[in-house]
């Protein structure tokens, strides 16, 4: 019953392009600087051009998917905000006044919002580019009290990331971001977290949107009721998914598990998309090449996250926002990656001696 | 003899403006996001809008100066280029192929490049833009058997940073990235570090460009007998600056000076450039307040230069490149945080509900 979906386990995860990571390799320790001296964006062009099978790979265009869902775990007082704030800050992005819109135009990327499970209907202008609606339920249910989702909508949630991995790619990104929305979901991504990797929730829990003392407390107890209501095994992480994960979680997991399928990066964002793309590993685990991580968020959990899934966080500016804002932010790295690999003279076309002379 | 110079202590640094500071942080909280979310970009427009004496500060246009000299230094066998690299790698920067032309052009900063002390005699076309022959001797003194540089040398190199920001500014820039270029400087900026304070060469010196095992230890025996020889006091950072300093030094210490003179935010590089700030910092506490870190160097020293400077670096990318790549990666940090301010819709422009609700 909580075996992997077969989207998942029949889908072919490409291995990297050693020829193409070789060939970057050798153009980066002939560029006219110290071996090894720019660091993580080396180390960037190498994964890109393996990723992508190519050794000149592209950072642009690149998009970032928002994925939109409700938690009935709110039902427990878990959040700062009312569920109601999904779907006002969905419509926030349609509008373009969200920080993701702001940080997406200035990178020029494309977004992409996509409503998997939020409570309230949706009403969009028809003619709305990028918006997609494929709300599978009108939130998960109260991890508390039953599975957050069935396995039917866990596989339905999914198979919607893949699909818009599929258009994302189709419409030419090169690089994908990916963000989140939903009032509650800080509170799955631990409970994701704790139960894939036996973390106690009272030592991992942070304040997501800002809860205040009781309502961290009231997290925790939720949290543990969920873990203990359920007991998922960490061997199974498809029943993990289903019984405290999110729609918007399962999306961004099958987007990730895609977007690997296809050779394409996968830039993840903070505390909700990493625990996504912990899944996505847990249930593919051929996907961890393809995972650039962005930023490091404010809430400790996230750090220990990113350990499990060996990535070291690029920009360390304390946030705390999601939507993807951080993968976005972290754009302009990739882009000066592949600029060094593609502008910068060698030392013999500039003229400069090498360390060995 | 070794007072600081009359063109730093007669300079006036203005205090940051606390009034704009203040508008720009109730904007901030106004905005459709958790109050202090986004971290990091909120206390950069707080501190842009202090700097510049505006509640809409502004990250663009900007530019690097990258100043470049040579080190007598290196006749200790302190490093693992030669010093004619110094004039090689200015001739890449004025062709363009080096990696900080390659990050300028995609973050659209503006590269100043100039010749404060390099060895060798440039020959430059006259028609070249946004080069600068400044050049006040052929690199230092052997710090380990003289000053690195007469207190007129040292004058005149602060003068031409100086002269340098005036100029970059008179063209328009609003934010002001510094960089440099010289074989041998990181150990000029160790010696820098442990003299202001009072670090043991041996416990702080990095391999900087990539010294062997026995060119790290000839690099820390310099340093121990610059340090011996000069006895350089922390309270005189003038002395300190002339016995174990640089040209490109001295000049990146009088342009952060001169940015915060004029109203700009300095946004620094790596181990160089951040010794140069401290070093503009002991000169001259003021400048403290317009300085901007960009990225942490791979060289442990660079943590502990910017722990005494109080400051946090926003990129974590293991970069130990110098030229200012650092400083111009973070640049769209800057742009992002404008960008927040001027085009995120508020709580109640979204129709977003508070958590008051």
């Amino acid at each position: 019953m909580f075996s992997i979906p077969s989207v998942i386990s029949e889908l072919v995860i490409p291995p990297l392009d050693e020829a193409a990571m070789k060939a970057v390799q050798q153009r980066l320790d002939a560029l006219a600087k110290p071996q090894g001296s720019l660091g993580r964006l080396e180390t960037l062009a190498v994964q890109l051009a393996g990723i992508q099978g190519r050794s000149t790979p592209k950072a642009a265009p690149a998009a970032v998917a928002v994925m939109a869902g409700d938690h009935g775990v709110t039902a427990e007082g878990v959040s700062a905000y009312p569920s109601e704030v999904t779907a006002q800050m969905v419509y926030n992005f349609l509008r373009g006044g969200a920080a993701i819109n702001v940080f997406s135009r200035q990178m020029g990327a494309r977004v992409y919002v996509v409503d998997v499970g939020v409570k309230e209907k949706l009403v969009v202008d028809p003619n709305q580019d990028d918006f997609f609606d494929r709300k599978i339920s009108f939130g998960t249910a109260n991890m508390t009290v039953e599975p957050a989702m069935t396995p039917e909508q866990a596989t339905a949630a999914i198979e919607v990331g893949m699909e818009i991995a599929r258009r994302v790619v189709a419409d030419g990104a090169q690089v994908l971001a990916v963000g989140e929305m939903g009032i509650g979901n800080s509170t799955a991504a631990v409970a994701l977290v704790c139960a894939l990797h036996n973390h106690a929730p009272a030592e991992i829990t942070g304040r997501g949107t800002g809860v205040d003392d009781s309502g961290l407390l009231r997290k925790i107890s939720a949290i543990e009721r969920a873990l203990e209501r359920h007991a998922p095994d960490p061997k199974e992480p498809f029943h993990v998914l289903c019984a405290v994960g999110g729609l918007e979680i399962a999306a961004m997991a099958g987007y990730v598990i895609q977007a690997a399928h296809l050779r394409r990066p996968v830039v993840i964002d903070g505390l909700i998309s990493t625990s996504a793309a912990l899944v996505a590993v847990h249930l593919c685990p051929a996907v961890r090449n393809y995972l650039i991580p962005s930023h490091l968020s404010q809430e400790p959990l996230h750090a220990i996250m990113l350990k499990h899934l060996e990535l070291s966080p690029l920009l360390h500016i304390d946030m705390r926002l999601g939507e993807g804002t951080g993968a976005v932010l972290a754009l302009p790295l990739l882009e000066a990656a592949v600029n060094m690999l593609t502008q910068m003279a060698t030392f013999s076309e500039a003229g400069v001696s090498t360390r060995d002379k």
